[in-house]
């Protein structure tokens, strides 16, 4: 079953609002082994509708349309669907009671205008709206489907579930398409798909390569009669993807840096304190993004000068010797943070944010340190970019080294 | 100039990301007067992709297009745009060591596919990716233009506002829209819009109202001549606008409320620190997400345990007799950190973030703390949600409280 997404509205053509029905209807259809081959965002403009609709008729099977459906006059997804489809409008007098009664009820006065809401063509059958007045409308002819959904998100969601997930549920051929996603962290993307790369090739299960700020995704995608099957069909992949990539693949699907540390650290029984000098909190904010944080995370340390930095406990004479960006002083971050706060680990990170050089040492420049009773250990490297990227690169850093010092205590 | 979008990239067709480049870039092309009529988003797929980029082509002026020009053998966005304008692809000397001199200063082995990111067609002229490997394409022909783009939003944003809007402005004629936006916090959009309703009627300047995360943005759209001509006609709505919400405006445009809460310390030459309890570092990392932020941040505190809290300096006693999650504990918070750091302000968080209540107080919770050798204040506030809300609402709060109290000073 071939399937299109069509969003429409203006407002997506004038950037003030970004398409998220598209991308909610999109993560849906593999579920129900439908591929989806296009999506279009296109405004309420009558030609380009009928133009974009009518091209979506020829070459899909099933058609989904948001938006369009509100009671004034710039609100043409019916209008459009019933030219295309060469239909008669005709106002359907029981949509028209409820309507008018959702009105009654809510004590507002009904403009006119929203009995066009009421409105259907004979291959249509209305879907009731439970969180809004307009229906939606599921179109079925000539072997195509075509469901027009309502645009604000909390109502095409809800009808989605409701009505239109259980009608497709039958239509479905059988097939699911299910997808496992490998992490990978400290390799670039051309690398990684040099790596895979006979690998990439396979038709079922695919094997794409994302570049995301956490490092380089790997996506298993298999199309079978069964979940298991499916499952079965990327174990394999994912053994030999294993094998090529080894420790540099840190999660799968959900996980994120901070709950795969996190939860090495309530495994082990450790707790956790950062001090970080450049990032600003960013990697406790990270950290604490985790569920459970409070099992293992005791509390982070943000200097932000060297008075700071002082205050908080770091050797005066040590940041005269080595100066704030240095292995030395990193180190000593860690230390003192764990100490302080009586914790299992300390990880600490220092360098140089920008927008200028600091101690004669370029932008991008990072140490981080990493200190428990067992091990220590200091990290040190560069990264171009902006502020942003940076701090987001160097948390990155510091959390994957963790975890590789996690695994090193087994 | 009729203009189109076209994202390309597999991830958006399986829902796994929303395409927030399109959005983006619809929202800028109203800047140079051009009209967008379609947007589109199409896989990895050689024959997909070439359908949509031939009609592209017979239709529109302006051909917009991100995603596709990675490393990897799924990128296809260049072979395709040398198939449908019929042009060889050859690699390009000075492109291919620019590439490797690129990873040589990463200190990171080259993959031999990065080579491909290298390849241009005659009619293409290869624009600079300061963030990222892969060059843009800025192709003219046959009174079309074409301009691809990277995918990651950093490096299109990027190479869009250094290198394409410089080039799009040459040939952008007549009318301009422009827009300006006004930030609201602490009303309901609700109560926003009804505020403001007397000019929600107005054709021009449009005025939309918008919620987001750091409020309720007000956005002010003219179309006129000149920008000079569109200011003076938004500075009118404006001044209407400034009269009915008053102080609940708290910035506009590109401010945010950690830069406009820094920009007055700076002016006033005060010094901020923080001490956050349940927000993880999430206030510190909004603050320093501003630029020149060590000018006036001197660093943050996060206990993320009672023995934290202990440890930085707030009295036991207290925290036995009101609890953490109180205006008593929020108070201390905020005066430990600023007398311990000799800063000028001292904002602390302390509240539940849930999953469960905290000494009997439900989740949501929250106390804020402001202290200066001036003032003292405690804001209580409960706000229900999930977990990243909560701790996004309180920091906004907590930035917008400060700005207040700054204000007071004057």
């Amino acid at each position: 079953m071939k399937a299109e997404i069509i969003s429409v509205g203006t407002e997506l053509l004038l950037g003030e609002i970004t398409d998220t029905n598209a991308s909610y209807l999109a993560g849906q259809l593999p579920l129900l082994g439908i591929d989806l081959y296009w999506i279009s965002q296109v405004g309420d403009n009558r030609v380009r509708l009928v133009e974009v609709l009518e091209r979506a008729w020829q070459r899909s099977d099933l058609i989904l349309t948001t938006g369009g459906l509100g009671p004034t006059e710039d609100d043409l997804t019916r209008e459009t669907i019933a030219e295309v489809l060469g239909e008669e409008l005709r106002i359907d007098p029981i949509l028209e009671r409820e309507i008018q009664e959702r009105f009654a009820r809510r004590g507002v006065k009904m403009a006119p205008s929203n009995i066009k809401q009421a409105a259907v063509i004979p291959s249509a059958k209305a879907i009731h709206n439970a969180r809004g007045t307009a229906p939606g409308w599921w179109v079925e002819k000539d072997g195509h489907i075509l469901m027009a959904m309502p645009g604000p998100p909390g109502e095409m969601h809800h009808m989605w579930h409701t009505e239109v997930l259980p009608r497709l549920h039958q239509r479905a051929t059988g097939a699911i398409i299910f997808s496992k996603t490998l992490k990978v962290f400290g390799l670039p993307e051309g690398t990684v798909g040099e790596l895979v790369s006979p690998l990439l090739s396979s038709a079922n299960p695919t094997l794409g390569v994302y570049a995301k700020a956490d490092g380089i995704h790997l996506r298993f995608t298999a199309k079978a009669k069964s979940q298991q099957q499916a499952e079965e069909m990327i174990a394999h992949g994912e053994t030999r993807v294993r094998s090529i990539l080894g420790e540099s693949i840190w999660g799968t699907d959900n996980d994120t840096m901070a709950s795969v540390a996190g939860d090495m650290l309530t495994e082990k029984g450790l707790s956790l304190v950062v001090m970080e000098y450049c990032t600003g909190g960013l990697l406790a904010t990270t950290i604490t993004e985790a569920p459970d944080t409070s099992a293992y995370f005791k509390g982070g340390l943000i200097p932000y000068s060297n008075e700071a930095l002082i205050a908080y406990g770091v050797d005066a004479k040590l940041i005269y010797d080595y100066g704030v960006i240095s292995s030395e002083v990193a180190q000593a971050m860690a230390e003192v943070a764990r100490l302080r706060l009586g914790a299992d680990v300390g990880v600490s990170i220092t360098g140089v944010i920008g927008p200028d050089e600091l101690e004669g040492k370029p932008v991008g420049t990072m140490y981080i340190g990493i200190d428990s009773s067992q091990n220590k250990k200091t990290i040190e490297g560069n990264y171009p970019g902006d502020r942003f990227r940076v701090k987001r690169w160097v948390t990155n850093v510091a959390l994957f080294e963790l975890r590789k010092m996690l695994l090193a205590l087994d």
